[in-house]
């Protein structure tokens, strides 16, 4: 099974500009990065970047800068055997996780990120096509129903935990175990509890 | 294996206090039990309600009106078989994931919550006692490691959604089928999908 891994290579990460500065956001995507492709290559995958823009990383990489949809279908079309499509800001993702995704049954297999998004997918119906914009989540199902595909949804924390804002980072540290919590402890981030809530700070 | 759901009968989730008033947020919350128990039993399980105060539900109900530590603490206390321990607002639990936490190998099982809690646990070590406030996630493995007690984490996302804000809610309507989700969509609640961002909306 293919397995791809979508990259955007340039100014990634925005949503956490609150926090981290444009250095450091690209530092942090190329670490988690770095731990998906291991979790995948652990989990018996072979990963591929799919990344906006050439990056310096120890996997084949696909440069294509348009939207992820139209570069995640162009994929889907060319190739005819099953292709996994796992995102690559899956900072707290294990090897277990990613085994559970590959032998899970179905024509397409789904993980939904939080918020509606499509974290992980398996294709293994060969007139599939993504559609990423908005709520995936929902849209792949219906795409999947309207071809008669069988759909599997697959319940993981660590596949639903796509690493987008502040609230993210709580994730990372309480859960991660790979280069991305370490470059965030590395850069000063800790938990932080007060009254009950679990938040985090920078020393 | 006893299944006890602790459940706050008064007053229940005033961080939805901005979408829902205190009259909605009492019945988005007994609906949301209602959903739990539900997939306890069709897991298999045998639920009892841990809860602050009397409530109207077709389970038994143990009243203790302490701090949700000291209750749950009372009935590890007592027990001498093996207990569960599942939140009162996983909305989108299915009997699969619960099926998933029962059967997990380990003498105590975490089912980590968003944000550092503990949202189901199992309990097979005689000495093991909870502690949920803060980053209970943390304290429990801390605590069971102290015991030398094995240590098994459920990745679950289903588990991992416990219902307490307007982010939440998108989850519910997202992947939920029970009662708490049917409560949503006849209050008016759909989702809303702008600029690629899913929140929801009430008509």
């Amino acid at each position: 099974m293919r397995v791809v891994v979508p990259y955007a290579a340039e100014a990634p990460k925005t949503r956490l500009g609150g926090v981290l500065d444009a250095d450091e956001r690209d530092a942090f995507a190329a670490a988690m990065l770095e731990d998906v492709l291991y979790a995948v290559r652990d989990a018996g995958g072979d990963p591929e970047v799919l990344a906006t823009a050439p990056v310096d990383v120890d996997a084949p990489v696909i440069v294509d800068d348009r939207p992820l949809t139209d570069a995640v279908n162009d994929v889907l079309e060319a190739t005819d055997e099953p292709v996994a499509v796992v995102v690559a800001d899956l900072a707290i993702v294990t090897p277990d996780a990613l085994v559970r995704l590959f032998d899970a049954d179905g024509d397409v297999v789904i993980a939904p990120g939080r918020a509606g998004g499509t974290n992980a997918l398996v294709v293994r119906h060969p007139d599939f096509r993504v559609d990423y914009h908005g709520a995936s989540y929902r849209d792949h199902r219906r795409i999947a129903r309207e071809l008669g595909a069988s759909v599997a949804v697959l319940d993981s924390h660590q596949l639903a935990t796509d690493v987008d804002t502040r609230a993210d980072l709580v994730e990372v540290l309480l859960h991660g175990d790979g280069l991305a919590r370490q470059w965030l402890v590395d850069a000063g981030f800790e938990l932080a509890v007060e009254g009950g809530r679990v938040d985090v700070r920078r020393a």
